[in-house]
């Protein structure tokens, strides 16, 4: 019954399906699981599929830390950092490693510095790590990024656009860029901050600079935007008549010696024709393109899962993917 | 004038990129050169085209040496261990880190276990760090592709196509691929070991079946096969008629459970439409496509000067590429 002992905190869409991807991997004993208001008082092994684990979902994470004392939390509740910080210093303050889908914090030196700072020294003081990860920010539009930069000589500007049909995403994914609404509900919910759209380009953009070594100006983000339907789609969860919004489209830029040398181009929006598209202007060219897009939900999981083990060779502190190595499928 | 002190071993088309890139980088000091035959007597500026740097080309790398006392070692002499074998000994014991394009040395313990075992012991006792590194084996079909499983809950299987047109290689290598040969000479010169053709595929599997986690069983390499122009093809340096020798193809399996779960094929020849091209087959699926391929020459120049850092940071030993992070262009 030996294994690292993981409690898993945050159990929708994402969490259920990192907890069901480490349940399956020797070497790791699911503990505990918490969410605030899902399953409650429910096994999750139950939830998962796989028959009663003796694992009790309970709502307060504070309690599963006391009661299973964990070695690394698996953690997924929210793309902010500020609205994560308290339940990572808890964490850490139990002495477990962390590692977090929260989108801000795979990169979080650049918008928070200050609570990158405190994550860092009280993971030190604590002896354990912590890392943000996912597939995007934490994978497909930076840290394979800069690894393919590994064949250049040189290297002048790097274009990223990742396209993905949202329809086969989680329904809270799609929520989140705005499917189904009409275009004045889009701006309205964007500009009040009722949906997100997608977090995490300025940190791929902050991480691809520091790693190139490249002295970052500022990063533009734009305003999201919709991509209106201009017939009728749908997915599991939402039929867009023409007219209303498919979903999302986002770009920024980082500002190198005046120049955007970084581009970073998100859409996602139902039926859109997939890929991955990495160009890297320099010597040699890298003109890369993964068809289809990688599928983003079950791509988080198996980062999260496979970062466990490069995670914890590390010496205590607040990580980020670069820290990692080899990373690879487990 | 500080900086890293560099000694450049072998002064051939691969040896001359890497030594023209290095010698542009900050923190890197060339202070020595060596080549058995080419440009005796030199001065390497002049040959790179930089005008005299100072530093004369010497035939007998003992002798730069003992005479430079460099901290690191690039050398480009060989693909085969036995070759190079002693050449790395000597380097290791007056004390100088080595980075090697030999091709059987990115991957030894497969081919080569009981070299590898001395190179690691003798790198440890005189606290430096040996790799063999390159396009290819080294990086586009081993570590990347390691690197993309990153994405995946489970891998099935492998399947990684480089096809490369050689006209935009240099002649050597033109040459050990066979080029305007007969396909009667073809024949002849692989089975007498004249033409090597590529080196590489089976420590790629080795390398990726290692890090995967994954019980290799057995490489079946075949024999490398004639790719026969249909027409008049030309590079630069050979005109090929119809019915002649265009390039080469290979194929490698590592077979896993009694399974081919990792095929890689390489075809190079003049006048070929080019791609890398990664299959992950898995959950989810990886479908890379690099296209143009990545230009092999820049390439291994660019991979052995962006090693350097990462590299100087692991403890003492024989490494691999996974044993260095973050890989990236610096």
């Amino acid at each position: 019954m030996g294994g690292l002992r993981v409690l898993q905190i945050g159990l929708g869409d994402i969490g259920l399906e990192i907890a069901k991807l480490a349940s399956k991997k020797s070497g790791l004993k699911i503990v505990g699981a918490s969410d605030l208001v899902k399953y409650v008082g429910e096994d999750l092994g139950a939830i998962l599929g796989f028959g009663a684990m003796g694992v009790k979902i309970v709502p307060d994470y504070r309690e599963a830390l006391k009661d299973t004392k964990p070695d690394l939390i698996l953690h997924a509740t929210s793309s902010y950092l500020q609205d994560v910080y308290e339940q990572i210093v808890d964490c850490v303050k139990e002495g477990a490693n962390i590692i977090s889908t929260c989108e801000e914090l795979s990169y979080p030196f650049y918008k928070h510095p200050d609570l990158a700072k405190n994550l860092h020294h009280l993971a030190k003081k604590n002896r354990v790590r912590i890392l943000g990860t996912g597939v995007n920010p934490g994978f497909l539009m930076d840290t394979l990024v800069t690894f393919l930069t590994t064949v250049c000589q040189e290297v002048e500007s790097i274009v990223v656009e990742r396209v993905i049909d949202a329809s086969h995403r989680r329904q809270a994914f799609q929520r989140k860029i705005g499917v189904a609404l009409t275009e004045e509900e889009f701006t309205s919910k964007i500009e009040g901050k009722e949906i997100s759209g997608h977090v995490g380009l300025e940190e791929s953009i902050a991480m691809i600079c520091d790693t190139l070594g490249w002295r970052l100006q500022r990063i533009e983000a734009e305003q999201p935007k919709p991509i209106i339907a201009s017939k009728q789609v749908s997915s599991p969860y939402y039929t867009v008549p023409a007219g209303k919004v498919a979903g999302i489209q986002q770009t920024a830029r980082g500002y190198v010696n005046g120049e955007a040398r970084i581009t970073l181009i998100f859409k996602a929006y139902i039926g859109a024709e997939e890929y991955d598209h990495i160009h890297i202007r320099g010597t040699p060219e890298v003109n890369q393109m993964i068809k289809p897009a990688i599928q983003g939900d079950k791509a988080t999981a198996a980062i999260v899962v496979n970062s466990i083990w490069p995670l914890l060779k590390t010496k205590p502190g607040l990580k980020t993917m670069r820290d990692l190595q080899p990373l690879s499928y487990k």
